[in-house]
């Protein structure tokens, strides 16, 4: 017994551990009732925000291409139904049969999506495509598999149409596999044909994998099932693959915290720190893939909730961020759908390695490749466009030290969720 | 309305539409409710060999090293409670002391988990872990470090056990950056700790990121929350990272479908396969990962269901069967807890391209890096075993062919879900 309260003890004065007096910053928590209050608080602020950029363009619609006289020069995709995609494919084909028909061949008008064809509009805080197209002509070398890859991707999605069912990429791949030789070849004619039909990809009916996962104050419909995301234990619920069978949103939390990685997400679930700060926790573990950016989008959209991002401190957190805030270059042609503007940046942010004492030995140094993305982040227009983020990135280059989430275990497992984002609150610390 | 018509007469020769002629074998499809019959047969054969398994060995536990007179030449390790764990470290620790107080200086004992010290017991039909092991001391230069990394990890153990919480392997290695200097360093040790101790790693409360997803006729509680399986939607519920919270198993199901891939399990999920064959719907997306193997092994236990598998035809698929059957080399030592025995493989199997005509264009050649891991996997006893498995292989090798459980999307996409699964399942058509 003597032996165990030594040991305890000795216990303390491991810095590992969650004693008072080591842990930076534990002593200055407030009361969790006042940070409920800054929560609230965030909340009035977000919808005072959106009301007044609402009332700002006198409607309760977001900007668009044609409220900025671009939807002539811009190219964006909506949401179809399966009937309307449908008619466009038939529509399309019909062109093709009388192109064919009056003599002027067999071609395909494809919008072109290389970079050099996509345009950052601040207004909107997204990329766009603009409207530079190619022929893709059935009757020449070069582009003869193309037009035929293009002719049985519309085969097989007006198929789907029929049929009201959902497939994988993988899937598509697979119907003619010694036509499209490799499925990059049938994913990039499946963007060409969304670019085509200006619909987005989920209304194709073609869905990649899932990957992500929520917990918390949100109850919606997956497929008809009313889901409780307060009673899906530490494992939590995966986020759908098609987004279009999703609905009834309804939630009572303060805000979305958007967790880049699975370790994080995995303390915060068990720690039920939804129960403390009601809020819905999300990531897509790692690299945002397209299920999760939706998703995000229609609980910030529909529950009108702000979104804090916490990720690593490094280029590739801020490229994660950027993803889900202003899209990726590859699927521009849907930034409307698959952004959810106006993402704050919580943490793990470079100014809080020094802020929040985290030991030398739980910094990385960058690699080279490191500082060459974080100086090309700095060109980028949506890092420009926040002077909070453009500081915190300047010092992150100058520093050449990276740190993940994870670094907050040297103060002991549960500090991210007991000090450091309970701190992160009370402070409002977030740009 | 006339064009339309012609269009979808068309369609029917399209040898991707699922034209009942030309879709092979849907013709020779029995009623539901003989194919249920079929499964329930299973069901009770199933459970028969259980229960003469248990009475040949007087006793309803399954085999064990002690009654094959193994336990004393090979190692096996057991689910122990946090405090037996927390124990187990502080017993441990008392030894160093001892001998180092004794002048016998600071060494770990430590069980060799080399391929070397590996045996698969036919009997038991998994690998275990043989009783060698090596010497670990602080004063030598070539495992100083790896003596002081086992202490670090053990304490950090000790402390997860008193706060009964879960890490991850990632949180471990981001306490002492500069010590493990690489999160594989750390990985090794708690393996080499999980072994000394003699307790299985998810005892230790450390757990791999979840990858798992689970849909169809099960109930069971998530740290305290009751999960139906029927009622979450497309995307499933997420497997927990961390089984000890799992329990309160029920279900209907009539058996467990384990799929390889998330392309199959997202077509069984929207179809709703489980509503028309009752089952439990099961995948770990590709690479088994432990949370997944622990999760069906406690179905499997619990509910005493078949599990039937849906792998790619491929070496691969056979290879993930073999984890999930007979366990992986890396973690023999906890074989008995990870491992979930007589895995029947119902496709897609070799023989199945020719048998169900999947096209030419749909198979892919082998690369020689396959054949050698085919020819490999001959070898191994797991395959041994079962004629019927060396059989398929043998084919496999021969014609050089793989495919993948999306080459059956060239007879419609909904081919797998309502003529091949169907039509397997009332042939009994499994190994």
């Amino acid at each position: 017994m003597a032996d165990k309260k030594k040991k305890q003890k000795r216990r303390r004065r491991d810095p590992s551990s969650d004693d008072e007096a080591v842990l930076p910053f534990k002593d200055i928590l407030r009361p969790d009732s006042e940070l409920l209050e800054t929560l609230k608080q965030l909340v009035e602020a977000h919808n005072a925000v959106s009301d007044s950029a609402s009332a700002s363009t006198s409607s309760s619609k977001p900007l668009t291409l044609s409220d900025l006289n671009l939807s002539a020069t811009c190219r964006e995709v909506a949401d179809l139904s399966l009937s309307s995609v449908q008619s466009a494919i038939e529509t399309l084909i019909l062109q093709v049969a009388h192109s064919i028909v009056s003599g002027n061949g067999f071609s395909f008008q494809v919008p072109s999506r290389a970079s050099t064809n996509q345009l950052y509009v601040p207004e909107l805080d997204r990329i766009v495509l603009k409207d530079k197209s190619t022929q893709r002509p059935f009757a020449h070398v070069s582009s003869v598999r193309k037009s035929t890859i293009t002719v049985k991707i519309l085969s097989l999605i007006h198929q789907l149409c029929l049929k009201s069912i959902h497939v994988t990429k993988r899937d598509l791949f697979y119907t003619d596999v010694k036509l499209f030789q490799d499925q990059t070849q049938s994913d990039t004619v499946l963007d060409d044909v969304a670019c085509m039909l200006g619909c987005t990809r989920s209304s194709l009916n073609v869905i990649a994998s899932e990957k992500g996962v929520v917990v918390g104050r949100l109850i919606f419909s997956d497929n008809g099932d009313m889901i409780d995301c307060t009673k899906m234990g530490m494992g939590g619920k995966a986020i759908p693959p098609n987004i279009d069978r999703v609905g009834d949103m309804q939630s009572d939390a303060l805000f979305i915290l958007l967790v880049e990685k699975d370790a994080a997400y995995i303390r915060l679930a068990e720690d039920r720190f939804y129960n403390r700060f009601p809020c819905i926790i999300v990531t897509a573990k790692g690299q945002p893939d397209v299920a999760t950016r939706l998703f995000l989008r229609k609980m910030k959209t529909e529950l009108k909730l702000p979104v804090l991002a916490l990720v690593d401190s490094d280029p590739y957190g801020l490229k994660i961020l950027s993803v889900y805030g202003c899209g990726s270059k590859n699927m521009s042609y849907d930034s409307a759908n698959l952004t959810t503007p106006d993402i704050k940046w919580l943490g793990i942010r470079p100014s809080d390695l020094d802020k929040y004492k985290i030991p030398e030995q739980c910094r990385l140094p960058m690699t080279e490749q490191d500082i060459k993305t974080g100086k090309d982040l700095l060109e980028e227009d949506f890092v420009k466009k926040n002077p909070g983020w453009v500081e915190e990135l300047n010092l992150m280059v100058k520093t050449k030290q990276k740190a993940e989430i994870q670094a907050l275990s040297t103060f002991g497992f549960q500090y991210l969720s007991e000090v450091y984002l309970p701190l992160k609150l009370q402070q409002k610390d977030w740009l």
